[in-house]
């Protein structure tokens, strides 16, 4: 079908990368009339069906962004990877792009992000540059061991991310990391006891509304498990969301925003790291919040007051559906799943299933945490993407 | 974009129609990774933005059903008035379509909708097929007046009703609804206290679950507000259940299906309509219930188990946002109407405004139906289509 403009119930969001964020964003933002156009490197993508018009190019092409900016009012995004210099070109010829530009150079790139921080007084783990691998050894023998080697950029789901044990091992993370390419950091490496995160969303206007804080459960360095509200005393929960808000204010971030927390034995909270983006942390809001994370960022883009991040349930829970192995995208254990009463399945419509790939998630409410885990599970324990 | 075949997550839905009920089926469709296919007369419609392929042709022409047809694993509508014959064509061609071509013949006929319902015993005010004018003043002697005149087939939000407050006003009202030229019944009217409404999906395999039974308000006899649960006692509302079951059961319908239900100053139930689709007073399901009636509908055609249909909450309340003259169809208020929390809004995306045109919807939720009627008001009063 062709692209072909029509008087306007409603702004044109436009969203560059198409996966499960753009999709959810795409839903939230077609309850309020408004038109998606979504500029993606795949033909296929979670988001192909839910948008008025699809762009297939490199989002890191100024010219392809430029064919984005022409067809929209606002322009977001789905992931921190976008070339923040091509965004800013954007930018210069008078697109609205929200989080700016200057916002996704200092996101993306993870050291700068932490000095960042670190420069509006919020509590880090210990990092410094290593522009060699000496460099990094001395980190080490400065934060202690293990030590985390990180590449700047490009990393997610601990991709980019080595855990080192001692100075033996630093050579081969090195190695394994391509440091002599790549820039890479080194940070503290934290014994938690629990990791946290916050959505939170921030408009142009300053305003922001943050969610509940939650628990996160990762296994291989993936979210997996998702618990709000997280079991905190008040006074901890206080204190991360307020570390929380001031991160994202202290980045310019203007949309939905995750902040990634550790919690210390000790009770400290520190920042992880910052999503510039909707968040895997933040799905069981669709169910489980007055507003979702996804309305609320599309909320804000086009600058409108912002909804109640209030549970809708004293408790929510999400579990992510990794493929498992080699498979269609189809789900084995369906109806099963279906029939377990109170679980929110979402799948995202991504083929074919490879281990690892988050095909898609499921949310329960219920009175207590545990009880909305056991629903969750249930369901989740249904379904099987892929064969092992 | 063109329209490429690929390794599907889940079936493909099939929908005749566009309108809202098309978009808010095709969004609860794509939750599961369901691509919709639209067949739709208008170029631009609610759903456009939604179906990954969407054809432009005349859901009446068999040759359009067939393109779809061949596009989709199972047909479904969001109206009642495709011609049964043409469904009946795309059936006999090995198409999957719910609901059956033989139900829709019965309800699109209303007629043969209020027989049939009669047939299996079911309370419905006394009709009659009225071939002339003389017979409907007959009718009227019979009955009582005022009698409603309707028309069998066609008519939607009393367009193709009269009600005659005498014989002599008779002519008139057969001139007006065309008498010699439409088919007419005549019916009872029933000075009801209040105008009730269940929404029921059954299921292939003749599981069926229903909604809470909601009180409706009309205006201009177009539904306004829906108010979940209705005022009612227990005893009343578990007569009207399990009326509206046994009608949809009479129909053999499949998929969802709201009945519209008078409740008589004596306390009897009545039907008065059946609709063969999700419908007006279910649209508070979407934040009301566990599992909307859109996702219920979608779980039914493709014979997957249907979800619980319970209240999320104490009460929900919807308002239809009607047009109240010409003007575009994006809405006066917006941001006022956006920063009444608690309040859900939708969009439809229609363009341009119209009197009396159905251009969005709001719902909340609350402790008592007053509370949410309270804030569903608050925000719709702020909100405005059209110029009066």
């Amino acid at each position: 079908m062709q692209f072909q403009p029509k008087q306007k119930a409603a702004p044109t969001l436009g969203l560059i990368g198409g996966g499960q964020l753009a999709k959810m964003t795409a839903q939230a933002a077609s309850q309020f009339g408004c038109d998606v156009v979504v500029l993606e490197r795949n033909q296929h993508s979670p988001s192909t069906g839910l948008a008025s018009h699809y762009l297939v190019g490199d989002w890191d092409d100024p010219a392809e962004l430029l064919k984005l900016g022409a067809l929209v009012d606002v322009v977001t995004l789905e992931n921190e990877f976008v070339d923040a210099t091509s965004l800013a070109e954007l930018e210069e010829r008078g697109h609205l792009v929200w989080p700016t530009a200057a916002t996704m150079r200092t996101v993306q790139d993870k050291l700068g992000q932490k000095q960042a921080l670190a420069d509006a007084s919020l509590p880090v783990p210990r990092f410094c540059d290593t522009p060699t691998a000496a460099e990094a050894t001395a980190a080490g023998d400065k934060f202690g061991w293990p030590l985390l080697l990180k590449k700047r950029r490009d990393g997610y789901d601990g991709k980019g991310n080595v855990t080192v044990r001692s100075g033996i091992e630093l050579a081969a993370a090195w190695e394994k990391l391509n440091g002599d390419a790549n820039a890479l950091f080194a940070e503290e490496f934290i014994p938690f006891q629990k990791e946290l995160a916050v959505m939170i969303t921030r408009s142009q206007h300053g305003e922001s509304v943050m969610y509940p804080v939650v628990d996160t459960v990762q296994f291989d360095h993936i979210c997996h498990i998702v618990k709000a509200p997280a079991a905190l005393p008040d006074a901890v929960a206080a204190r991360a969301r307020d570390v929380a808000r001031r991160a994202v204010e202290a980045v310019g971030g203007i949309g939905t925003f995750g902040v990634e927390l550790f919690l210390t034995s000790d009770d400290r909270v520190l920042i992880n790291e910052l999503a510039p983006r909707v968040h895997n942390s933040g799905h069981y809001t669709i169910e489980g919040c007055v507003t979702s994370q996804f309305e609320n960022h599309v909320r804000a883009v086009f600058g409108w007051p912002l909804g109640s991040t209030a549970l809708r349930a004293p408790a929510a829970v999400m579990i992510n559906l990794l493929g498992v192995g080699p498979g269609p995208g189809e789900p084995f254990g369906w109806r099963e799943a279906l029939a377990v009463e109170g679980a929110a399945l979402h799948i995202y419509g991504k083929s074919p299933s490879a281990r690892g790939r988050k095909m898609g998630h499921v949310t329960a409410l219920g009175e207590t945490v545990e009880a909305a885990l056991a629903t969750a599970q249930r369901a989740a324990n249904c379904l099987r993407f892929g064969n092992a």
